[in-house]
Protein backbone atom coordinates (compact mmCIF):
# COMPACT_ATOMS: atom_id res chain seq x y z
CA UNK A 1 0.00 0.00 0.00
CA UNK A 2 1.01 3.51 -0.92
CA UNK A 3 0.43 6.90 1.10
CA UNK A 4 0.55 10.04 -0.45
CA UNK A 5 0.79 12.49 2.16
CA UNK A 6 0.06 16.13 1.07
CA UNK A 7 0.03 18.18 4.25
CA UNK A 8 -0.28 22.18 4.01
CA UNK A 9 1.05 23.19 7.49
CA UNK A 10 4.22 25.40 5.55
CA UNK A 11 2.28 27.54 3.00
CA UNK A 12 2.31 30.94 2.48
CA UNK A 13 1.15 31.89 6.16
CA UNK A 14 4.22 29.96 7.99
CA UNK A 15 6.18 31.65 5.35
CA UNK A 16 4.90 35.18 6.61
CA UNK A 17 5.09 34.76 9.93
CA UNK A 18 8.96 33.55 9.57
CA UNK A 19 9.55 36.12 7.71
CA UNK A 20 7.59 39.28 8.51
CA UNK A 21 10.21 41.01 11.62
CA UNK A 22 6.53 41.66 13.41
CA UNK A 23 6.60 37.67 14.39
CA UNK A 24 10.76 37.38 14.60
CA UNK A 25 10.42 35.62 17.40
CA UNK A 26 9.82 32.53 16.03
CA UNK A 27 12.95 31.68 15.30
CA UNK A 28 14.79 31.34 18.61
CA UNK A 29 11.36 30.04 20.46
CA UNK A 30 11.69 26.82 18.52
CA UNK A 31 15.50 25.95 18.65
CA UNK A 32 15.97 22.34 19.42
CA UNK A 33 12.09 21.30 18.86
CA UNK A 34 13.29 17.72 17.42
CA UNK A 35 11.99 14.46 19.39
CA UNK A 36 12.14 11.70 19.62
CA UNK A 37 9.43 9.60 20.26
CA UNK A 38 9.41 6.29 22.01
CA UNK A 39 6.65 3.24 20.50
CA UNK A 40 7.55 0.31 21.99
CA UNK A 41 10.80 -1.18 19.96
CA UNK A 42 10.19 2.00 17.71
CA UNK A 43 11.68 5.38 17.83
CA UNK A 44 10.10 8.03 15.76
CA UNK A 45 11.99 11.43 14.79
CA UNK A 46 9.58 13.94 14.58
CA UNK A 47 10.84 17.57 13.83
CA UNK A 48 9.89 21.18 12.37
CA UNK A 49 10.78 22.48 9.36
CA UNK A 50 13.68 24.47 8.81
CA UNK A 51 10.76 27.23 7.98
CA UNK A 52 9.33 26.42 11.38
CA UNK A 53 13.11 26.67 13.47
CA UNK A 54 13.38 22.67 13.50
CA UNK A 55 15.80 20.96 11.69
CA UNK A 56 13.46 18.51 9.62
CA UNK A 57 15.07 15.33 10.87
CA UNK A 58 11.47 14.54 10.30
CA UNK A 59 7.96 15.25 9.66
CA UNK A 60 5.90 17.34 12.26
CA UNK A 61 3.36 16.23 14.50
CA UNK A 62 0.18 17.91 12.04
CA UNK A 63 2.03 15.54 9.33
CA UNK A 64 2.38 12.64 10.99
CA UNK A 65 -1.57 12.52 11.62
CA UNK A 66 -2.38 12.71 8.08
CA UNK A 67 0.29 10.12 7.99
CA UNK A 68 -1.93 7.76 10.71
CA UNK A 69 -5.10 8.80 8.79
CA UNK A 70 -3.96 7.65 5.88
CA UNK A 71 -2.37 4.39 6.49
CA UNK A 72 -5.23 3.75 9.38
CA UNK A 73 -8.01 3.36 6.36
CA UNK A 74 -5.36 1.44 3.97
CA UNK A 75 -4.91 -1.07 6.73
CA UNK A 76 -8.48 -1.21 7.64
CA UNK A 77 -9.94 -1.45 4.03
CA UNK A 78 -7.66 -4.53 3.74
CA UNK A 79 -9.00 -5.66 6.72
CA UNK A 80 -12.90 -5.06 5.16
CA UNK A 81 -12.30 -6.39 2.33
CA UNK A 82 -11.03 -9.72 4.19
CA UNK A 83 -14.09 -9.26 6.28
CA UNK A 84 -16.50 -8.93 3.34
CA UNK A 85 -14.91 -10.96 0.33
CA UNK A 86 -14.28 -7.84 -1.82
CA UNK A 87 -11.52 -8.68 -4.42
CA UNK A 88 -8.88 -5.96 -3.37
CA UNK A 89 -5.37 -5.39 -5.23
CA UNK A 90 -4.19 -2.14 -4.19
CA UNK A 91 -5.08 0.59 -2.07
CA UNK A 92 -4.12 4.55 -2.40
CA UNK A 93 -4.30 7.40 -0.75
CA UNK A 94 -3.63 11.13 -1.14
CA UNK A 95 -4.16 12.94 1.90
CA UNK A 96 -4.53 16.80 2.41
CA UNK A 97 -5.24 18.98 5.62
CA UNK A 98 -5.64 22.96 6.11
CA UNK A 99 -3.87 24.78 8.36
CA UNK A 100 -3.26 27.94 9.79
CA UNK A 101 -0.01 28.28 11.65
CA UNK A 102 -1.77 31.60 13.18
CA UNK A 103 -3.61 29.40 15.49
CA UNK A 104 -0.61 28.09 17.16
CA UNK A 105 0.99 31.25 17.64
CA UNK A 106 -2.33 32.88 18.44
CA UNK A 107 -1.77 35.65 15.99
CA UNK A 108 -5.29 35.96 15.38
CA UNK A 109 -8.81 35.11 17.55
CA UNK A 110 -10.88 32.62 16.15
CA UNK A 111 -8.34 30.26 14.23
CA UNK A 112 -8.32 26.96 15.37
CA UNK A 113 -4.71 25.55 15.88
CA UNK A 114 -5.70 21.98 14.21
CA UNK A 115 -6.40 21.45 10.98
CA UNK A 116 -9.76 23.26 9.77
CA UNK A 117 -10.54 20.52 7.41
CA UNK A 118 -8.89 17.34 5.69
CA UNK A 119 -8.97 15.73 2.17
CA UNK A 120 -9.14 12.15 1.65
CA UNK A 121 -8.73 11.38 -1.98
CA UNK A 122 -8.77 7.00 -2.12
CA UNK A 123 -7.80 4.51 -4.46
CA UNK A 124 -9.04 1.26 -5.29
CA UNK A 125 -7.27 -0.89 -7.71
CA UNK A 126 -9.22 -4.23 -8.33
CA UNK A 127 -11.91 -5.76 -10.24
CA UNK A 128 -14.76 -5.63 -8.48
CA UNK A 129 -17.96 -3.05 -9.47
CA UNK A 130 -17.65 0.09 -8.15
CA UNK A 131 -21.10 -0.03 -5.95
CA UNK A 132 -19.21 -3.13 -4.30
CA UNK A 133 -16.42 -0.46 -3.38
CA UNK A 134 -18.46 1.95 -2.25
CA UNK A 135 -20.26 -0.42 -0.19
CA UNK A 136 -16.52 -1.68 1.45
CA UNK A 137 -15.82 2.32 1.56
CA UNK A 138 -19.01 3.02 3.99
CA UNK A 139 -17.62 -0.14 5.99
CA UNK A 140 -14.34 0.85 6.25
CA UNK A 141 -15.50 4.67 7.54
CA UNK A 142 -17.63 3.08 10.01
CA UNK A 143 -14.75 1.00 11.38
CA UNK A 144 -11.60 3.15 10.79
CA UNK A 145 -10.14 3.72 14.30
CA UNK A 146 -8.33 6.91 12.87
CA UNK A 147 -11.05 8.36 10.80
CA UNK A 148 -13.12 8.53 14.20
CA UNK A 149 -10.45 9.93 16.52
CA UNK A 150 -9.81 12.55 13.57
CA UNK A 151 -13.43 13.27 12.66
CA UNK A 152 -15.02 12.89 16.49
CA UNK A 153 -14.16 13.92 20.05
CA UNK A 154 -11.81 12.05 22.07
CA UNK A 155 -11.46 12.97 26.08
CA UNK A 156 -8.08 13.55 26.39
CA UNK A 157 -7.24 13.45 30.67
CA UNK A 158 -4.68 15.86 31.52
CA UNK A 159 -1.71 15.94 34.24
CA UNK A 160 0.84 18.32 35.09
CA UNK A 161 4.03 16.92 37.07
CA UNK A 162 6.64 20.09 37.84
CA UNK A 163 10.14 18.69 38.59
CA UNK A 164 13.08 20.90 40.20
CA UNK A 165 15.47 21.43 37.52
CA UNK B 1 12.56 16.47 24.44
CA UNK B 2 11.72 12.42 25.21
CA UNK B 3 8.49 11.25 24.80
CA UNK B 4 7.12 7.97 26.24
CA UNK B 5 4.28 6.27 24.39
CA UNK B 6 2.51 3.93 25.93
CA UNK B 7 -0.27 2.56 23.46
CA UNK B 8 -2.80 -0.44 24.76
CA UNK B 9 -3.89 -1.40 21.29
CA UNK B 10 -2.56 -4.64 22.17
CA UNK B 11 -4.15 -5.97 25.49
CA UNK B 12 -5.80 -9.04 26.10
CA UNK B 13 -8.75 -8.35 23.84
CA UNK B 14 -6.62 -8.24 20.88
CA UNK B 15 -5.18 -10.99 21.68
CA UNK B 16 -8.47 -13.10 22.35
CA UNK B 17 -9.67 -11.88 19.12
CA UNK B 18 -6.61 -13.33 17.21
CA UNK B 19 -6.74 -16.76 19.32
CA UNK B 20 -10.24 -17.39 18.92
CA UNK B 21 -11.16 -19.83 16.49
CA UNK B 22 -14.58 -17.73 15.75
CA UNK B 23 -12.21 -14.65 14.78
CA UNK B 24 -9.80 -16.60 13.67
CA UNK B 25 -10.28 -14.97 10.10
CA UNK B 26 -8.13 -11.76 10.97
CA UNK B 27 -5.11 -14.00 9.90
CA UNK B 28 -5.57 -14.06 6.42
CA UNK B 29 -6.86 -11.05 6.49
CA UNK B 30 -4.71 -8.80 7.42
CA UNK B 31 -1.40 -9.90 5.44
CA UNK B 32 0.67 -7.39 3.85
CA UNK B 33 -0.82 -4.07 5.66
CA UNK B 34 2.74 -2.60 5.80
CA UNK B 35 2.90 0.93 4.68
CA UNK B 36 4.79 3.30 3.29
CA UNK B 37 3.98 6.75 4.31
CA UNK B 38 5.54 9.61 2.36
CA UNK B 39 5.71 12.98 3.70
CA UNK B 40 7.70 15.50 1.69
CA UNK B 41 11.19 13.71 1.64
CA UNK B 42 10.34 11.84 4.98
CA UNK B 43 9.17 8.04 4.69
CA UNK B 44 7.63 6.23 7.74
CA UNK B 45 6.73 2.82 7.54
CA UNK B 46 3.59 2.20 9.31
CA UNK B 47 2.50 -1.61 10.35
CA UNK B 48 0.72 -3.87 12.60
CA UNK B 49 2.21 -6.19 15.24
CA UNK B 50 2.32 -9.58 14.72
CA UNK B 51 -0.24 -9.93 17.00
CA UNK B 52 -2.63 -8.54 14.34
CA UNK B 53 -1.30 -10.25 11.19
CA UNK B 54 1.37 -7.62 10.15
CA UNK B 55 5.30 -7.76 10.62
CA UNK B 56 5.64 -4.91 13.03
CA UNK B 57 7.97 -3.12 11.03
CA UNK B 58 6.64 0.12 12.54
CA UNK B 59 4.14 1.81 14.69
CA UNK B 60 0.63 0.97 13.80
CA UNK B 61 -1.80 3.91 13.37
CA UNK B 62 -3.01 4.69 16.47
CA UNK B 63 0.24 4.43 18.09
CA UNK B 64 1.21 7.12 15.32
CA UNK B 65 -1.63 9.15 16.34
CA UNK B 66 -0.01 9.29 20.36
CA UNK B 67 3.13 9.84 18.96
CA UNK B 68 1.72 13.03 17.20
CA UNK B 69 -0.04 14.14 20.24
CA UNK B 70 3.32 13.72 22.63
CA UNK B 71 5.43 15.23 20.25
CA UNK B 72 2.71 18.64 19.30
CA UNK B 73 2.77 19.15 22.83
CA UNK B 74 6.22 19.34 23.26
CA UNK B 75 6.60 20.88 20.21
CA UNK B 76 4.10 24.02 22.07
CA UNK B 77 5.64 23.96 25.07
CA UNK B 78 8.74 24.97 23.72
CA UNK B 79 6.91 27.94 21.51
CA UNK B 80 4.69 28.94 24.06
CA UNK B 81 7.49 28.91 27.27
CA UNK B 82 9.42 31.72 24.18
CA UNK B 83 6.62 33.26 23.86
CA UNK B 84 5.61 33.91 27.89
CA UNK B 85 9.16 34.04 28.74
CA UNK B 86 8.97 31.37 30.76
CA UNK B 87 12.33 29.18 31.64
CA UNK B 88 11.90 25.64 30.72
CA UNK B 89 14.73 22.85 31.05
CA UNK B 90 13.05 19.90 29.68
CA UNK B 91 9.76 18.83 28.60
CA UNK B 92 8.79 14.95 28.63
CA UNK B 93 5.64 13.17 27.98
CA UNK B 94 3.75 9.62 28.33
CA UNK B 95 0.37 9.33 26.93
CA UNK B 96 -1.47 5.85 26.54
CA UNK B 97 -4.43 5.42 24.79
CA UNK B 98 -7.79 2.87 25.44
CA UNK B 99 -8.57 1.45 22.33
CA UNK B 100 -10.47 -1.49 22.07
CA UNK B 101 -10.17 -3.73 18.92
CA UNK B 102 -13.61 -4.65 18.43
CA UNK B 103 -14.47 -1.86 17.21
CA UNK B 104 -12.33 -2.07 14.24
CA UNK B 105 -13.61 -5.50 13.52
CA UNK B 106 -17.35 -4.92 14.28
CA UNK B 107 -17.52 -7.60 16.60
CA UNK B 108 -19.56 -5.69 19.39
CA UNK B 109 -22.27 -3.08 18.82
CA UNK B 110 -21.12 0.60 20.50
CA UNK B 111 -17.60 -0.17 20.70
CA UNK B 112 -15.77 2.68 19.14
CA UNK B 113 -13.05 1.66 16.82
CA UNK B 114 -11.24 4.76 17.69
CA UNK B 115 -9.59 5.61 21.10
CA UNK B 116 -12.25 5.83 24.11
CA UNK B 117 -9.64 7.73 26.06
CA UNK B 118 -6.42 9.31 26.09
CA UNK B 119 -3.86 9.90 29.43
CA UNK B 120 -0.98 12.36 28.89
CA UNK B 121 0.83 13.56 31.31
CA UNK B 122 3.28 16.06 30.91
CA UNK B 123 6.32 16.19 32.87
CA UNK B 124 7.81 19.61 33.24
CA UNK B 125 11.46 20.26 34.48
CA UNK B 126 12.90 24.44 34.79
CA UNK B 127 13.26 26.68 37.87
CA UNK B 128 9.77 28.18 37.70
CA UNK B 129 6.51 28.10 40.50
CA UNK B 130 4.47 25.28 39.75
CA UNK B 131 1.88 28.52 39.15
CA UNK B 132 3.95 30.09 36.09
CA UNK B 133 3.79 26.05 34.65
CA UNK B 134 -0.04 26.15 35.49
CA UNK B 135 0.21 29.34 33.50
CA UNK B 136 1.87 28.02 30.72
CA UNK B 137 0.08 24.81 30.40
CA UNK B 138 -3.03 26.43 29.97
CA UNK B 139 -1.53 28.72 26.88
CA UNK B 140 -0.66 25.67 25.29
CA UNK B 141 -3.35 23.40 25.55
CA UNK B 142 -5.42 26.55 23.84
CA UNK B 143 -2.88 26.44 20.89
CA UNK B 144 -2.00 22.66 20.46
CA UNK B 145 -2.97 22.00 17.38
CA UNK B 146 -3.16 17.61 17.53
CA UNK B 147 -4.70 18.17 20.80
CA UNK B 148 -7.37 20.11 19.17
CA UNK B 149 -7.27 17.99 16.29
CA UNK B 150 -7.82 14.62 18.75
CA UNK B 151 -10.06 16.44 21.41
CA UNK B 152 -12.57 17.92 18.42
CA UNK B 153 -13.67 17.09 15.71
CA UNK B 154 -11.97 17.96 11.90
CA UNK B 155 -14.08 17.87 8.67
CA UNK B 156 -12.97 15.30 6.91
CA UNK B 157 -13.86 15.23 3.17
CA UNK B 158 -13.50 11.59 1.43
CA UNK B 159 -13.51 10.77 -2.52
CA UNK B 160 -13.80 7.54 -3.70
CA UNK B 161 -11.70 6.47 -6.90
CA UNK B 162 -11.92 2.93 -8.58
CA UNK B 163 -9.46 1.90 -10.97
CA UNK B 164 -9.66 -1.26 -13.05
CA UNK B 165 -7.55 -3.53 -12.05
Amino acid sequence: MSTQISPRPLGDVIQSVVEDPANGRLGGNLAGVACDARIRQHALAIDEPMALGGTDTGPNPVEIVLAALGTCQAITYRIWAGLMGVALDEVRFETEGDIDIAGLLGLREGVRPGFAGIRHRVILIGPETEERYRELMEAVDAHCPVLDIVANPVPIERVLEVRAA
